[in-house]
């Protein structure tokens, strides 16, 4: 415990390479992981939405134009935040600079709370989710995404093996259960993501009171792959996990 | 679909080698997942519980003793079967020789179905644990161990990837959404294990109505690894995955 929240997506250099992904901006309902992501969300008609680590803010307008009530979407990166009000201000969205590990908010505030590929840079997973937990009224739902534990074990640089002619053999799968601080180069040296296992996920979820309804590992399908052949190896080794969870309703708590 | 129901442990050859390892018998409490699988197990007193995949009835008898008022063991295996009839009888347990693909029950007949590494055997996992919820009474749990995504995706003897000294520099992972049958050299030739996501263990209890409870990929602690120095790259890349799940109590289901 202890590291301060990093704040990368204000790093001009990381941003300028991070801003180089088809998933910045526009281009976020093509990633790998959207469909599967937005198959998970409730209906959010009138809902009071709470988005943890919004970037740009695409997923918070796209629930704000379909009917949520209100949203409230955090990040810690000013540049990130500025794009998001320039580009998706929204009457119903109330963008705020935080970090996921500080936020603080009233109970039983909102009906569901969504994180896009935030929760892999927070160190203390199961104090963040009995906090959203808290946040939730009872039927509330959490989705989030997540790196995959069998992409964050190891460095990812170094993930795919190669052959001779740099055909990809397997992925290099080690220090499984050795949970913590993968520090890394990506765009930037020093990146900070943290490696947890799969039942470290689960049992958050559960120590906090959740049922988890879904988990998915997302895989192309072959329209993406047409627009995406980098996503070929996707199936060979997953890079996101997806949950939803709920908080029960009173009454099924006995 | 449609494979018959495997009868690997029938095999004398399979079963002469199955039978050096040292979970075999008594070294099945010295077995790497044990601890954490009876750690998962509820209070068996006075509980009807089901043993699917009981093999030489270690479990079953354990059980018994410890105050089940009844044990139905099932296994496919002859030979096992004699050995748990002649090593394990016991005036609470009731061995039954049937595949777990084709056993049946009457429904709410069970308070605890225990399975320990039967049901990566099993190609229809979806099916089975339908059946299970069947048999359970509401509240009632189910606790299996079955080998780990991570370690089922391939072949298992050319996980490790080591150097030229033999020294394991990582597991080689591959074909990890590509679920199915996975025919492989152990002991012999062409036992049949079938590979499945996390998500689809998951999936496939919450469809069947169950409430996931805990998940555990057992690491061996260090009074585990003196005995057992061949345990010592277990927390490279996790051989087991455990899980605790329960059928809600009618007051629950809403």
């Amino acid at each position: 415990m202890g590291d301060a929240p990093q704040n990368i997506y204000d790093d001009p250099e990381f941003l300028a390479g991070y801003s180089t992904l088809e998933r910045f901006g526009h281009g976020w309902t093509r990633a790998v992981e959207h469909a599967d992501f937005m198959a998970l969300l409730p209906d959010v008609g009138g809902k009071h939405v709470l988005d943890l680590g919004c970037g740009l803010g695409q997923l918070a307008f796209h629930m704000a134009e379909h009917g949520a009530a209100k949203v409230v979407a955090v990040d810690l990166s000013e540049r990130m935040l500025a794009v998001a009000q320039a580009e998706r201000a929204h009457p119903r969205i109330t963008y705020r600079r935080e970090a996921l590990e500080h936020v603080v908010f009233d109970s039983e505030r909102f009906d569901l709370v969504v994180s896009s590929l935030a929760l892999h840079y927070v160190e203390d997973y199961a104090g963040l989710v009995r906090r959203i937990a808290r946040w939730l009224a009872p039927g509330g739902v959490l989705v989030y995404s997540t790196e995959h534990p069998i992409y964050t074990a190891i460095d990812p640089a170094t993930g795919w093996v190669t052959d001779a002619e740099g055909r990809r053999l397997h992925w290099a799968l080690d220090r499984y259960a050795d949970e913590g601080l993968r520090a890394q180069r990506w765009f930037v040296d020093g990146v900070r993501k943290y490696h947890r296992t799969f039942a470290t996920l689960v049992n958050g979820l559960v120590d906090a009171g959740f049922m988890v309804e879904r988990v998915l590992e997302p895989v192309p399908d072959a329209e993406t792959l047409r627009r995406r052949p980098d996503f070929a190896d996707e199936d060979r080794r997953p890079t996101f996990l997806l949950v939803r969870a709920r908080k029960p309703r009173r009454a099924a708590v006995s």
